[in-house]
């Protein structure tokens, strides 16, 4: 492939040997920031596994001092995650246990939460940050320049006295006067951070300009890279410049991505963790960089966010969308039926699409079971599988033959969220929609707890409506409002299991239920009740993001 | 806002006024080629009377050589929006009627087919394109250099014969040879090609890289700029850079963006239109270019897209997403409440996002409905209005109160294609669902052209399964398939219109229907049945992309 020359290329690469890129993942950090995404500690454990099967450096794995609930999840990251080291068959190790890392406002309870919940990992990063932008610390802190200096300097050196690896964020860096960014940066070096991260907050920066940002950064304060900090990035996606955004910054001198799966992230989320590292990976001959993931792992990665999020991915979402690696023009399939490279620059296996075809049925025992846990990568205990088994054989009565992707999602909907155990379950189901008479369902409940059954029938626009409807009044609740519905067929064809996830306000908060089932209204009513037990469980364990 | 000097600004826009970019709208020709998409010639027309509406410049509306139905509605476009001119109250021209492109090998049988397809059109334009790369020629056309010259410069000649307006595109040019790319381009701009495309067909350019080739054409081309040649760019977004690349270009002298509404096109699609042009505009101060399309018609653009493809957009994609204004942490929530602009870079009135809250019921009449489409903006004949109010009144029997969004809904799916109302209809529907029991379905169906009503009852995984079974077994047919089911709520809350969008494989290809009701499984069984009816459509009118 010949292109021009590059005129813009970078000194700071100019020694032959691709530098490696560090991956900061903040998934379960500022992609739980998304509306109606609220993971428990479980599901956190279970993304960060798969986070460290994909080989991400560091792990954000959520805000200490959110709430109780978030300082639990960021401990029980570090104490599993963030001990294990990925050994290979002959217990060689692949790849050390990631960085745990935790969010944390420059003020001492924040630090000392994170401090607190990381304590347990091998290696921990606490990541403080304060709002340099004059907007933002005029709306939001009513500091002066000189406060905003102090109290960085204060938290640096507060996070610095528990961990060696210190991460410092001036938040809306892009619309921070230079001059102010230039003092504030200096003195957060000055005062021990290993780290710098210069987040594009609002997703406001383009690529040739940000990438100049990071040149003169290093210009202008020297001690940079006279101490060894590492230049960071965090961009959010507003005007759709975020992976652009990131590679300018690391081809010039930047050393850190911060990215989200499928590009989650507050608004219109972070820079896309799949996309960037492929971009890095497919064009290594223009970059001169490279990075430590082990991207086969991406789309199952993709997968497992997707449903415990309830996020799903557009079809024409680059790398991870179901059309990705799709060919429909007569043009472009004539072109590669002759040649895959004709319309790919990428190799489906080199992502991790693959077509996975093993079948299991209503015979299959307990050994096929747990060899497709294996080939899932899925680790379960004693318990966990006897549940999981008991729910795969029931499905497979019903629907003949299943295949990996539909015993993982079983496996997701009766272990990945333990608490639903104890909430309110459903016991019974049944629906009807004909002519003349408004569609009406059925459900009976087995309360959290014990205790009587309860069921209630109700009419509804649609069996969805109904369904949710009677669930509410069989529970006696009032104040439920549902406000998204999605369903993602998790295989593909008209035998596919339904996927649903529903987001519900209650309180001014919002719950993200899912559930699964042959019947997509079944699957619907699951979800319904699987977000209101999530929304007694936080009533239980006391409000959260209460800054 | 203070940034760090633009050190590489380019000198093409030094003389102060900001030069004004030309936005070509690709939807209904590369958005057209997503897996399963097949717009017919009405939905067409009403597409780009939205893309009228939104100002883009030119609206390629297919590749009228693919088939008769391609050509028929490419001439449906030129003749209906290719001669509307957009008026005020006082009748002052808004903005002239968009150019209507078609697309078109470099054979003559294609000019002669987009030629005519366009013919009606007030002002038109013929894209010419050849493969130029060594791996896609190789595969594709065994043809050496000087065969791809020949016939390039030929079809520019011949399209030239037809109209003054012709653009040329090198296929996969990214990955074209550099000194074979110069050698192309020059032969077309001295053919007479007044638009010279690069496009980056399989999504390979990094932007500080493409932003040269810019540079680089012109300075070894000079006839480019002597003769006044567009030089524009359609960009892929495989690796998630098509917006960057796409701004990087025109940065770097390009004078046309090719772009898809809601990043649609083959694989992971095209540049976006919505995120490209917001870009622009919210980014003014560092590029000094503008364009003419009216932003507050984005919205309305992606949602009819989308409803008329099936293809949803991610509530995290930037700029349309459902998130891309919702602000979930406390923090960010605190700040947006001090100040919108603590974390937003635009106005949500700019992009179209609006409240609109306007409610109907079955008290509604004929008067208040017709007010209703004026809001929307829908232009319907009379026996289409009769139609729609007959559909409304319906839905507002069962489901009280509707919005402005579901009367869109209803009307689109009642009045857009037209032509299903010669295919089979769904004249009774009923489903259940009960515990020990198969969900089962019942449909009753009045067949094509009249003739006995059949009716059907089938079980199923689900009532999904089970409607869209039945509804094959009514109507005798065996090879069809169901390949992507997609629910997406027009209105949010539990009490939303359920629209869904199925497509089916018959044969080999793709066909995607779409269906409203207030009950999904309803939808279902209705989107299911307009798949049918496209796929017997097409078996009537001929075969598609024969080549």
């Amino acid at each position: 492939m010949s292109s021009p020359t590059d005129v813009s290329a970078v000194s700071a690469i100019a020694d032959g040997t691709d530098e490696r890129i560090i991956i900061f993942d903040t998934t379960l950090r500022d992609g739980e920031q998304s509306p109606g995404i609220s993971l428990d500690a479980r599901e956190k454990v279970e993304i960060a596994e798969q986070l460290a099967r994909l080989q991400v450096d560091i792990i954000e794995a959520g805000f200490a001092a959110a709430s109780a609930g978030d300082l639990d999840a960021v401990k029980a990251v570090a104490e599993t995650v963030g001990n294990e080291d990925r050994l290979d068959a002959r217990g060689e190790v692949i790849s050390t246990a990631p960085v745990i890392a935790s969010l944390a406002r420059c003020v001492p309870g924040d630090i000392e939460a994170a401090a607190k919940a990381l304590a347990p990992a091998a290696r921990s990063r606490i990541h403080v940050f304060i709002s340099s932008s004059e907007i933002q610390m005029r709306a939001m802190l009513q500091a002066s320049n000189e406060q905003v200096i102090a109290s960085a300097v204060a938290g640096i050196e507060q996070a610095r006295a528990h961990t060696d690896d210190v991460e410092f964020s001036p938040q809306d860096a892009t619309r921070t006067e230079w001059s102010f960014l230039v003092e504030l940066v200096s003195a957060a070096v000055e005062a021990g951070a290993t780290t710098i991260n210069i987040p594009d907050t609002v997703g406001y920066a383009l690529p040739h300009d940000y990438g100049q940002w990071m040149v003169r950064l290093r210009k202008e304060i020297p001690s940079i890279d006279a101490k060894g900090v590492i230049l960071s990035v965090h961009c959010h996606n507003d005007l759709g410049l975020a992976v652009a955004n990131s590679l300018e910054a690391v081809r010039n001198g930047a050393r850190q991505i911060e990215v989200a799966v499928n590009g989650l992230g507050e608004r219109a989320g972070n820079c896309s963790l799949e996309e960037v590292v492929m971009a890095i990976r497919t064009r290594q001959d223009l970059l001169r960089l490279d990075h430590g993931v082990h991207t086969p792992e991406l789309l199952r990665t993709s997968r497992l966010v997707s449903s415990l999020t309830g996020y799903s991915v557009q079809k024409n979402k680059a790398i991870v969308g179901a059309n990705a690696f799709a060919h429909e023009s007569g043009i472009h399939q004539h072109g590669v039926l002759q040649d895959r490279l004709t319309y790919e620059i990428m190799r489906t296996e080199d992502v991790g699409v693959s077509g996975s075809s093993i079948v299991m049925g209503k015979h299959s025992g307990r050994h096929a079971f747990k060899q497709a846990l294996d080939q899932l990568e899925m680790d379960l205990t004693d318990v966990e599988v006897d549940v999981a088994f008991a729910a795969f054989k029931e499905v497979a009565d019903k629907k003949g033959e299943l295949n990996l992707e539909d015993v993982r999602a079983i496996v997701l909907d009766h272990t990945g969220a333990a608490a639903r155990i104890e909430g309110h379950e459903l016991a019974s189901f049944s629906c009807a929609n004909a002519p003349e008479a408004k569609p009406t369902a059925t459900v009976t409940i087995r309360p959290a707890g014990g205790g009587e059954y309860v069921t209630a029938t109700a009419t509804g626009d649609g069996m969805v409506d109904a369904a949710c409807t009677a669930t509410r009044e069989a529970l006696g609740l009032t104040d439920v409002k549902l406000t998204v519905f999605n369903v993602g067929a998790v295989t593909e064809g008209i035998d596919a299991l339904a996927t649903v996830t529903i987001t519900i306000e209650v309180g001014g908060n919002a719950f993200t239920g899912r559930g699964v089932a042959t019947d997509v209204v079944e699957a619907s009513a699951r979800a319904f009740l699987d977000a209101i037990n999530r929304s007694e469980r936080l009533a239980r364990g006391g409000a959260r993001r209460v800054h």
